[in-house]
């Protein structure tokens, strides 16, 4: 790949020190980057100031700068020789689940790896909440952030060593996660996130120093992290709307990011608005419990054909069935309404179902896949519970996104695109969700996944060093709704818990 | 006292957060600052982002802020809240040989308490260039960087405890030094520093986290290093104009600091230009070794009574005496000279000295102090070699003055004012000085002896924060001179190798 066009990598050549001129060599240095970047460089890392000296002679006053703006501040991440040593940046996903992070030549722009690994976090609690609780403990804050980081720095190490590159090679990181991991990751207290009127700490965490941050990469190293819009709205959303583009759009678009939550942007160049499906009481164990973890062997797709009356089952790694992900059962349930298996309430209808519909301990359960065919020998199936609990989650989904539209008073049909975030999202099959009601009845072609873009717009930082003010656009450019659980979203609520919904005419392609 | 006006600490309450209001609270703080500064916030400290959510809360969101301002970008150094919790600042002098560190109430000004010690570099070299070469070996760099931030951690630790106040109520630090110190303390490569074309790392470290330099205080502290003009004009001397106030004169005045070396400047309001005397070979020995040690009981002021022939000397906490520093030398000098003990090229005159006169393993040495009245039993003498010395000392010194005055087309007669800065500096005797032909001849008033102008010009940026710019007016509006030994500082430095001058013109009031 050639050489970035806007990267952060900057070549510098100075006047060699003379008696007529003796300006130090970090003023030399700096006098010579003003040019370069058309700015002015805030601050010089003393770390910097020590290398100067040496590097400066032994490459003939000319080196390589790794540059890096927040707002009108230049930062100098770090300085080589003008060799052919690597010059490399990382960026990460800092997930509540899993984090993952992609090494990048800041030279060319490449991916030299990648690496993901579960949030070392979730030893203390699955879920966000549950870790807040524990940081106010003694020395819980200081347990979290020790996990996180110390996380990353194995992973750092390993990724490092796969790809043959140093530690010390790494002088740019980009930082994207909700607003609850940043404030772990910063050693942040994050307990008036969680209680009104939910005040982060910080909107705006800008670049900081990675030895401060106790990352052992290079030592004059920077880690940028995303701003956040709020308590529900991170980072991660911020650098999801970056890679997408969607305030780039001359046309209205979605984004839903289907993580732990479900966080909806919506909005075009021109404005945007913005919720997180965690605001309301209504949605607790319903968004929330659809992102059932995807791994091998677990069933992530699920098909019928009429003719045979056959289920066909797709897993992970094509392994033999250890259990039903997410999307494999949204595909499920709307092969089973669409079969006449279960009704317009989502309830089996037992002649329909036959003798794949079982009854356990008084719980009815069909059996998609019997005990003979599946990994462990035991029968693989839903309950009426876990299809109840899925009606919940479309309908809280379904009802966030009707929300959202008519509030700015759009109509669903009337989106140009709608991105679909996150891992989860990514194995969703539009159609299922269409059939069941959770996502708006659009053309096939209008969905577009667009997969983990939280880490793709934390790359995009790393390669570009024009689209770092876009960031802030971004963010300042959200307008977030909370959401009221009012009469009127209880309303919709119930007429969204019917397959695909009570207004058949808003799923016209549904059969 | 009261309040200082334009002190570094500022009052600041924000509305709480609401619902309505969702702002983080470390953006709410610098919108906050915004309006009471006019300026922008410059990137929040991590450690104050952590301290902050429960600071505000504790306090009903007012605070007390410790900032400082450096150039455009304002920091926070610190975060208090609203009671009568102290808020201090040290103001350091980092000498050589000495340290000397001031304890300031940031609130009112007052000088708390004072402490000096020996530069515990002087274990690996009394000199700089001693000190310098051992940086080159292999962490001999850490070794004296360790030495000295160790040495101020102890200096703090003891003043603290005799002051009651914690370290941690410490938020700023000003500290003014020579350029090699200065680069020794940033644990910045000296190396260059003395290596033609004498190229410094850094001339304006302007103001780093002292956590980073290993300065245990508070832990968001700041510390404020003095910018220098090159490698032989520190930010002692910039410190020292600062306070001598040369730069806001009308009139032309001089400041010489005379230390280890005699730096020299010379100026007034619209202009200053400046010279070290470590700058030419023929000068080393010369000025160099004037400022020798005072100490308990040491002789450092020697008077001569004409009508009874006796000289009478004082000694430093008037114990008996065991030896002269330079001030005494000088004192003794001219009385020698004023007597016709010594010639006008300062050699002894065995009829005027009569019986004082010793001859010693063929040197020749004038007792002071008998064996029988001094400290130790021995005879407290000055030989021919030690005047000799002297001699060409005072030569150097006087030849340094003429050179810059004549750069300039200014004759020393004219001066309103000349500064004597420096301790050693702060004991010599004007009309002594005269007499020998070291200082010009000017009327007594015009001497004002300043002492350690240094520690003086750094307490004052800790009390008024309007006085930050003028130490950038200051250093750039300096123009330095390398003294050329040509022949024409020959010649000028061979006519003041007498007492006073060859040119008894320019001493018209030395009898």
């Amino acid at each position: 790949m050639s050489e970035l066009a806007n990267g952060w990598i900057k070549k510098i050549s100075v006047t060699p020190p003379s008696l007529k001129d003796n300006t130090a060599d970090v003023e030399r240095l700096e006098n010579a980057l003003k040019s370069v970047i058309n700015g002015e460089i805030y601050g010089i890392d003393p770390v910097v100031s020590e290398k100067l000296p040496e590097l400066f002679r032994q490459n003939g006053f000319s080196l390589r700068c790794v540059l890096f703006r927040d707002r009108k501040k230049w930062h100098i991440a770090g300085i080589a020789g003008n060799g052919d040593e690597i010059i490399a940046g990382i960026a990460a996903d800092l997930g509540t689940t899993t984090v993952v992070l992609r090494l990048i030549d800041l030279s060319d722009g490449r991916t030299m790896g990648e690496c993901s690994f579960g949030n070392p976090q979730t030893s203390i609690g699955p879920d966000i909440l549950a870790r807040i609780h524990f940081s106010e403990k003694e020395d819980g804050l200081a347990v979290l952030n020790s996990l996180i980081t110390e996380g990353i720095n194995r992973a750092i190490t390993e990724l490092c060593r796969s790809c043959s590159v140093s530690p010390s090679s790494i002088y740019l990181i980009s930082l994207a996660g909700n607003t609850a991991m940043t404030h772990l990751f910063l050693n942040l207290n994050p307990r008036y996130l969680i209680r009104e009127p939910y005040i982060p700490v910080i909107n705006r965490p800008g670049c900081l120093n990675a030895r401060e941050l106790g990352i052992r990469v290079n030592r004059s190293a920077k880690v940028f992290v995303f701003p956040n819009t709020g308590s529900y709205f991170g980072g991660d959303l911020i650098a999801g709307i970056l890679y997408s583009g969607l305030n780039r759009g001359d046309k209205t678009a979605m984004l839903v990011d289907v993580g732990t939550n479900a966080e909806v942007v919506l909005g075009n160049r021109n404005w945007m608005v913005a919720c997180a499906g965690a605001a309301g009481p209504a949605l607790e164990g319903g968004v929330t419990k659809m992102g059932m973890t995807a791994g091998p062997g677990v069933i992530d797709r699920v098909s019928f054909d009429k003719e045979t009356g056959l289920f066909s089952v797709h897993t992970i790694e094509e392994l033999s069935p250890v259990g039903i992900c997410g999307s494999g059962v949204i595909d499920l349930a709307a092969a089973l309404f669409l079969s006449g298996m279960i009704d317009i309430r989502g309830k089996f209808v037992p002649g329909a179902c036959k003798k794949r519909l079982i009854e356990k301990e008084g719980t009815k359960s069909f059996v998609l896949v019997p005990g003979s065919e599946s990994a462990n020998g035991n029968d693989l199936s839903i309950t009426q519970a876990d299809i109840d609990s899925l009606i919940r989650s479309k309908a809280a989904m379904y009802t966030i996104l009707e929300t959202i539209a008519s509030y700015v008073g759009i109509s669903l049909p009337g989106l140009s695109t709608f991105y679909v975030a996150g891992t989860f999202g990514s194995l969703i099959n539009p159609r299922s969700a269409i059939t069941i009601g959770m996502m708006p009845d659009l053309p096939e072609g209008t969905y577009r996944s667009i997969g983990n873009s939280s880490l793709e717009g934390a790359s995009m930082i790393l390669k570009d060093s024009n689209l770092i003010d876009e960031i802030d656009r971004i963010r300042d450019g959200i307008t977030y709704i909370e959401l009221n659980v009012n009469q009127d979203f209880m309303n919709r609520f119930s007429a969204a818990r019917f397959l695909p919904h009570t207004n058949r005419s808003l799923f016209p392609s549904v059969g």
